[in-house]
């Protein structure tokens, strides 16, 4: 492939992007639940193609292999997750307010596709079923880039996917996979301005940053998170062990698993052996700065490279601070802007740590790990923002839409 | 200077937002009404710093001499602009909702500002006024990068509305302008990630592409209008008359004039010679397609470039199109995504119009000329996006602001 044959997909993306955006709700949904069909219809070549992308990545003893691997169980949850998104309203079906302006002309605001979504991701293929499932619904077309390790599977996945869309008549260039997985063309999809609206990487750190510092068609950063619990002098100290257990260790590879504990000095005393032991229970290795092991003396030093990590694994730093203010400086000075939480029953505490934490998701007396589509109740998610412009924390379905500005005059000209 | 100088006006900048995210309205406005007090009481520094500005570029026979002049009375006007940005609603101080999920956990989409805005503009010194106000009220830092011409005026400006900033106060970090004027140093700057959460370039297609194309900080991309009055078959033709010209002729040289005039060809032997008399009437010279020729020979012909230029001058193309299929698929392949309106009674034809036209604004019965922050009823413009992240269309202070997800719970933990 070469930056005109990205070009050419991108001319195709934008054609089969007109027709989506004029689709009504049941055209859209019919579709969705084809692709559905299909992916059942043709588990065996999927299988087939994904026992490929592992036997190769086997023999690279890649620590991929889990997130690569397809079951004919997941392939049907990739199914119920596209029949998931037909069940859910429209998003470009509403108009999010109208106003008549001083001249008397309707304004009315109403939600459209944003076009032509990108999408660079790594080894995941269910991401491949998921995002073409959610541009859909929402009117978009996609162009996706999936990692070199999961290829096989997402050329077999995008050809059942596209099939399904040849078959209730809508154009197969509405989902369309880039087959050469080099960086040179990834490159060149970050800079594919006029042909691709939005970019949106999913994956690790390092992939995200790529996209971010490389990218000059508009990007979404997603999914980066140092997140934080702030354990106040007023926390019932019960719950801060519940929350911080299971921000931890309930997931703890994920983005919204919290990596760092900030106790107020106050309390240190007497919660910190607790929480330390509840941890250890759950397999948690601790690293604690010099006022946490004085208290706890088996915990590691913590390093200064600590407190930017996001460990996403079952390791967790400590830090001991002798207010809410240093808590709140230090969260801001190193968190990912992603989620941060703080356990207290104080309502002056709660509402400054509400106001002065820079982050998508503020949370008092709750686990971080709600940031999630799911749990926010948008039924479906693309990704978390931790950036500000456009769409912050989980992203739905309204978030793969922008507005249309439609305007019913009766003659007016301006004075 | 240099990067480092750079990141250090960064880094102040973010320093500065996070006192500014937390002022209420009524500081904000106090150091709205100070700055305002300011430019008056410094009005002869200002104009002599202007003076210097003026005889350089006028020593140059620069083009930009009219934006450039400041007198008493424009600055009189940039100090009325700040009061009234300081009579608006603080667009922080409300949530665009808020509710419970599953798990009883209360969700509050709150406002937040964005944090550190950067402008890059041109010759209008005003820019520089308009922008520190409109970011201010909106709780923003801003690093503004005017044009070469008009440094010793930005300087004087800076000066005098830092100096208000610290007599209410505030950092006058708040308010910083970059005082290199090179080509490197607004390279650096579109590459400041980390340190300015939007970018937002102001002036010709020259500099907004050339951000656009650079920037790895995010950008909104604003005001090239190439912008289109179609007049159906079904058109009032006096009706279509009043539009086209106060669209083409009220303010020829803005983003929201119309430059190209599409016809449907059974008016276009009634039409086009009326239209053609009343916009020569005006000074404005015609270019047609071969059809429109036909029926006025004294226009020039339109060349292929015509129909992506965009004037901003008494000039205007026209075209007869055989159908509104024909105009719709026109305006789409050659429009900026600005503005874009039909002239009809006919009901289909409208709503036909305003589905397909993928534009900012799609106006049925009404100049294009509306597209504009106050007209709008804003209150404000901080420039008209055409991009479709994050702002489309006319961009006031809720433009400049974010959400942050501010979630009350009282011990949840996810399951």
């Amino acid at each position: 492939m070469d930056k005109q044959d990205l070009i050419s997909m991108g001319t195709a993306a934008q054609q089969a992007a007109k027709v989506l955006a004029q689709l009504d709700n049941a055209a859209k949904n019919r579709a969705l639940n084809a692709m559905a069909d299909a992916l059942i219809a043709h588990v065996d070549d999927i299988l087939a193609a994904n026992a490929k992308d592992m036997t190769a990545a086997q023999a690279k003893a890649s620590k991929f292999t889990d997130r690569l691997l397809l079951t004919p169980a997941r392939i049907a949850d990739m199914a119920t997750g596209l029949r998931q998104v037909a069940g859910l309203a429209d998003p470009t079906a509403r108009a999010d307010q109208a106003w008549r302006n001083e001249a008397g002309l309707l304004i009315i605001q109403q939600r459209v596709p944003l076009g032509v979504v990108g999408m660079i991701y790594e080894a995941r293929p269910n991401v491949t079923v998921d995002a073409a499932g959610l541009t859909l619904k929402s009117g978009n077309a996609v162009i996706l880039r999936g990692g070199r390790e999961a290829l096989a599977s997402n050329q077999a996945l995008a050809r059942v996917l596209q099939a399904a869309l040849q078959a209730v008549d809508l154009p197969a260039e509405a989902v369309q996979l880039i087959s050469d997985p080099s960086h040179e063309i990834a490159n060149e999809m970050m800079h594919l301005n006029g042909y691709i609206d939005v970019l949106i990487p999913r994956g690790g750190a390092g992939l995200i940053q790529t996209v971010v510092k490389n990218a000059t068609v508009p990007v979404i950063e997603t999914g980066a998170g140092n997140c934080h619990i702030y354990v106040d002098k007023a926390a019932d100290l019960d719950m801060a062990i519940a929350i911080t257990v299971n921000a931890k260790v309930q997931r703890p590879s994920v983005c919204n698993a919290a990596e760092k504990l900030l106790i107020h000095e106050e309390v240190a005393a007497a919660f910190l052996p607790k929480i330390a032991q509840a941890l250890r229970d759950h397999g948690v290795e601790l690293r604690g700065d010099a006022k946490a092991q004085a208290i706890v003396p088996e915990m590691l030093a913590a390093t200064d490279a600590d407190w930017d990590t996001e460990y996403n694994d079952l390791i967790m730093a400590v830090k001991v601070v002798a207010s809410e203010a240093e808590a709140i400086a230090h969260i801001n000075a190193h968190n990912t802007k992603h989620s941060e939480a703080i356990i207290t029953d104080n309502y002056a505490a709660s509402q400054q740590f509400l106001r002065e934490i820079d982050a998508a998701c503020v949370y008092v007396n709750a686990s971080t790990r709600f940031t999630d589509g799911f749990e926010f109740g948008f039924g479906a998610e693309i990704g978390i923002s931790t950036q500000k412009l456009h769409a912050r924390g989980p992203m739905g379905l309204a978030q793969l839409t922008t507005i249309k500005y439609q305007i019913l005059g009766d003659g007016q000209i301006r004075a």
